[in-house]
């Protein structure tokens, strides 16, 4: 094992207590032969034998049959998956940021040479998503995946729709309650969900899509005025890490978004993650659970374990991402959705039609519009049907610079809505 | 492939459609040789090529490499399912009666002859559960399995709850939009979603569990009241199907149950369905989608197809259910779980004391008393917390013969809450 943080601390917690169970199911024991770390004398949440313990990486996994990484980030575990594979070993890591960087080459590697590269843990923590998609879709075509990935600003999100707080202070009740961390970029800028869609781009189209393929925007813009919007469409607020298939294309992208309540993703509550995947034949369906933390992480990397232990001892590999049909990106202006736009107006005859030629004339089409307040205090709310994000953010300019716009204080997306 | 009705001609379609996809996953072209039907004009979805027919079902068993078994119910399924294994195939079945009725006869005889015998179809249609229960979660340690997988039931429920309609009229509408066969007795009374709830079961826990362990109540009890009484506690009514592992005894039973509006399978509608899972290290896990329906089931059937296939070509076998710790089945009447009791009482003074006291002395607490109405229409709503199943049982029968109790209208389960 690389790595003996929280995730690495809990595997070694269940190899320990589930071995007989583990030797059961492989057919062979598992032995834990050592545990490379950077600094021998550090606090572990378990207590690993001092003779297992080496700071020295590239010799362990040279001995290794089987190799757990958990260290994260992009080097050293690159170059050490990268010699695992090489010199044999199968692979089970947990590390995001190194599979939506270069998740390909380590692909490739493994067909390389014919062996396993299991990644369970490293999308949606304990959820099996990876192997639903890879192995129980494969015989059907998916169209679309919509998750919420990222459990921190699920759980900011969820408490500004039911306390009506807005992002300052959910974000602070996060921090305080452990759920967001002193620098929260990576979560509420969108660059962790952003990792996760461009796996789960990669996998649901057997193509490959980087990090820096899919468009991100965060949360820190919501607003309480958003939610409370959203909630009188009956819908709720999430972020959404969606990548769909548009004509041949990939559509891959990082965005808060409304969704409505009936939706079943609109029920993912607190720091809960979900995927929900759309395919021709199997229809809709959603994966639902604990997207972090050492323990169902761990619980996800020990099933991967079994899995590639039992393919070694079998002869077998399995499946793998090797049959890929690279597709373009397709960029953000050309991605179509729907369109929530709330627009501060003066309250006078005409203002309906002025703002209607507006979405007209950028062939925006109208699905609804509510008008709400009066005098200085009138608002009008419209909901677009499909537009391109180019056209919609042209619409939107044109909407700024009009007299009686006093402020378009609200634009977002609706998601998972039926038109 | 043995059958060909609504599910079979789906997969003859896909299999036709998807071929190259599915050669290239699987690393060699599917051929399919032959599907066994009773008879060859019968009226069929999809063409099937006249040359492919046949009523030799023995015969075609003997010819292949991998047998698909779509026909349904216990005989011939089973004798060619056995006679498949014996003779070196790999089978992939739909079959849920047959597996909750014989599986282990089955899993052991795939065992022996080293053959794979996958069934994803079986259990809640398209959703991918089997595979998350025997090869995800394989280290972890699963404590419950609670499940919606029955779509008939879930359409009423529903319906119930969003009209306030009772039960009959729920289901007629059920039956006029082909959510209900015009016999409803397997659906509405539990009969199918016990056969599901065995085999989850047996999953879950690697133990031999059959339909006839499983403790069966349907739905046709379920009164409007019943679904308005949950409304008012924020809950709604659901079928569950049940597995849970109680001091090392496995509990099983499908019956209807109030759940909290928050729990996530309180938001499954219409006809879909959901299986919730709770396993030591991963915590709460749900996978959701459509329960039935030839393509979606199609779409499982195919998954597995290519599993068993690549397994056949790599000489490996993919994870069975031969670990088996065989264990017992606790009685219902020892199964502990909280109640929700109305009761209509006269309006007098000392009646809550007299309630409470029934309850007290069969030893099973109350969390909550409502009371609702006057006079004539004095109602007790109880919710207790948990208790057994004969515990509760027996105060019941005693408030029944109570004079200060006109009518014990309703006592329903509740599931999914906290204490």
């Amino acid at each position: 094992m690389l790595g003996c943080g929280s995730v690495g601390s809990q595997v070694v917690r269940l190899l320990g207590e589930q071995s007989v169970d583990l030797a059961a199911r492989i057919g062979a024991p598992l032995e834990l032969i050592g545990v490379a770390v950077r600094r021998l004398d550090a606090p572990r949440e378990v207590d690993v034998p001092a003779d297992l313990l080496t700071t020295d990486a590239g010799a362990l996994v040279d001995k290794a049959d089987l190799v757990i990484e958990v260290i994260g980030g992009i080097e050293p575990a690159r170059s050490l998956i990268l010699r695992a594979l090489e010199g044999g070993a199968s692979v089970v890591t947990a590390n995001k940021a190194l599979l939506a960087d270069d998740g390909p080459t380590l692909y490739e590697a493994a067909e390389k040479v014919g062996r396993d590269l299991y990644f369970e843990a490293a999308v949606a923590g304990a959820i099996p998503i990876l192997r639903p998609l890879r192995e129980s879709l494969v015989g059907d075509r998916i169209t679309r995946v919509m998750g919420i990935v990222n459990g921190t600003t699920n759980y900011i999100l969820d408490k500004m729709d039911t306390s009506g707080a807005g992002f300052a202070d959910a974000l602070t009740e996060a921090q305080d309650l452990g759920y967001a961390e002193a620098d929260p970029t990576a979560d509420v800028e969108g660059f962790d969900a952003a990792a996760k869609a461009a796996i789960l781009a990669s996998l649901a189209f057997h193509s490959r899509v980087t990090a820096a393929d899919v468009h991100r925007e965060g949360i820190t813009d919501v607003s309480a005025a958003d939610v409370a919007s959203a909630r009188a469409m009956n819908s709720v607020v999430k972020l959404l890490a969606i990548a769909e298939l548009v004509d041949g294309d990939v559509s891959v992208r990082v965005h808060p978004a409304m969704i409505p309540a009936s939706h079943p993703l609109a029920g993912v509550r607190e720091a809960y993650n979900a995927v929900f995947v759309e395919s021709e034949a199997a229809g809709q369906l959603m994966f639902y659970g604990k997207g972090a933390g050492g323990s169902p992480t761990a619980s996800a990397v020990l099933g991967d374990l079994v899995t590639v232990a039992r393919n070694r001892l079998t002869g077998a590999k399995g499946a793998g991402e090797s049959a890929y049909a690279q597709r373009a990106v397709l960029p953000m202006g050309q991605t179509r959705t729907r369109y929530h736009v709330a627009i501060d107006v003066e309250d006078r005859a005409g203002v309906l039609a002025q703002i209607a030629n507006a979405f007209a004339d950028h062939d925006v089409s109208i699905s609804t519009v509510r008008q709400e307040g009066r005098g200085e205090d009138a608002q009008l709310v419209v909901v677009s049907h499909t537009a391109t994000d180019a056209q919609l953010a042209a619409c939107v300019e044109i909407l700024r610079g009009m007299d009686i716009v006093r402020e378009v204080t609200s634009v977002m997306r609706v998601e998972g809505a039926t038109e």
